[in-house]
């Protein structure tokens, strides 16, 4: 399996397009005809999985990734994680590259089991994602596992840097020794992503760094220049396309973008509600994604976001 | 469902045993006779599971609490969260509080679901933990969601504070404003965990501190009076009863103890593997769990870990 770096760049590059689509299903967002009627976790479960079948379907020829948060199946107990299993597969099979946000996080050989379960392009784990993020808070030795796995496997790992939520600031802002705890925590991942960079220039540790902190995210981007950002926050959140544009180098790579709600439940707001409506929920999705895309080519100059066709 | 800071101190005071026995197996640990002979995920995890059972069935009567890690079950993929499933109602079922171990972490209404999902002692969550460690890096808006839907059902939380590996120094010790990091999150911990109190004096709220650290230990303690500790790094990664005396307060409530290769596996090692060996290992975990109920109770004096018919 080629390094995950390069196949996000790749896939980055084939699209033209630095997007994630997150799927984060939720019972009140789904169209009425999907809405299972009674609310079992097993309906609520299958009604989850086809809507985010549904979504994959859409988005898959426009997108490098999805983004499957693992909370919203999780909630559903066994019948949701059998659902997200078959999700991740479905994705795969589209040709997506999955990033399962898990912010999993543990010492020593309980990191490595994380690792092992979770990571798995190509069918070598039970779940089988391309990359996973990862929180740091307990240190170097319960993040090493994760990327010994990672590194064998070819995937790759998004460790939580500064993200973009407002109580970030309560403990990642925390400055010691001349610096906030986001930048110690960005300082030595960039340390460690340069010891297994792809052929990109990049790394398969990556970085999560929201799109709601543009000053941060511009410092780090010149502190990491090893390190793919998975940037959440955008839309929904309040981060804009001008917000992320200091994220892409100048070849419009070492970013992706997130986006969820704005993309799901497009149909349920302006302007798709008025031009889609829930019979054509898929519709208002895919407008939506090539919206997003749009908008972030028209705020980054860099030739790898401008396909031949838009050129 | 009575407030969980309650349900854990009447337990410790019905065993005298502030002690969790952690569920971590492993398949290189299980007795010859549990252990499968081909390794799919469904029959890997058909033996954890009846593993499991057979630890709960040897230790309910002796301690309050059972500590599953999600992540030796998430390796495993679906079948492996299903008898994760089936091992938190069997505990239960045997009258033994269940703590989960996830450190989950994640932001806004994601929080809320994985609370959602874990939190419901009583049947009314699908997985129906009465207890999940969490990460709080992400910062307090992360954290209440948690905290809300365990006051709602009853349910408690451990947040990681200072954790027992090695390489917790490196974040969780940098100094900001005169203080180390951990401490700025245990006193930030300490203050909400008042916010709701049951009527042993500790909270819903709990923390993580790690038994390696015995003179942070000590100094967490006095700085968080109202705060039930969970107490990994007992054992075999180095913490002592001496070690973690420090962390009883004068009735020998407030903290309980974790430990997992210590007991589980109990039969691999001296003095055990002497006495019972692979085919009475459910006895070797009892006589682990019994000699470690005697180190705490010899190096704490408080009465409460002193049950009549030793006194």
């Amino acid at each position: 399996m080629k390094p995950f770096a390069d196949r996000l760049a790749e896939a980055v590059r084939r699209t033209a397009a630095p997007v994630v689509v997150g799927l984060d299903p939720r019972l009140e967002g789904l169209p009425p005809a999907l809405a299972p009627e009674e609310r079992s976790p097993q309906t609520v479960a299958s009604a989850f999985e086809r809507f985010c079948r549904e979504v994959i379907d859409a988005v898959a020829c426009l997108v490098p990734a999805v983004k499957p948060q693992a909370a919203f199946f999780e909630q559903l107990g066994p019948a949701g994680m059998q659902a997200l299993a078959n999700l991740i597969a479905y994705a795969r099979q589209k040709d997506l590259l999955v990033i399962l946000d898990g912010k999993r996080n543990d010492i020593g050989s309980t990191a490595a089991a994380y690792a092992d379960g979770w990571l798995g392009p190509g069918g070598c784990s039970p779940w089988g994602a391309d990359a996973l993020t990862v929180n740091a808070y307990l240190g170097e030795d319960a993040v090493q596992p994760f990327i010994e796995t990672a590194k064998v496997r070819g995937a790759g790992l998004f460790v939580l840097v500064k993200t973009s939520n407002p109580g970030s600031r309560q403990f990642q802002d925390l400055v010691a020794d001349g610096m906030p705890l986001y930048q110690h925590v960005g300082r030595w991942v960039e340390q460690i992503a340069c010891q297994s960079l792809g052929q990109c220039g990049y790394s398969l540790v990556g970085a999560v760094v929201g799109a709601t902190y543009p000053a941060q995210l511009a410092e780090l981007r010149s502190l990491m220049p090893h390190v793919w950002f998975l940037v959440p926050g955008y839309g929904a959140q309040g981060g804009t396309a001008r917000d992320v544009a200091s994220a892409f180098d100048s070849q419009g790579l070492g970013a992706v973008v997130v986006s969820a709600r704005g993309i799901l439940f497009a149909y349920q707001n302006s302007p798709y509600r008025e031009r889609f409506g829930p019979d054509h929920w898929q519709q208002a999705v895919e407008a939506a994604t090539k919206d997003m895309i749009a908008q972030l080519r028209a705020e980054t100059p860099a030739s790898q976001l401008h396909p031949p066709s838009s050129s």
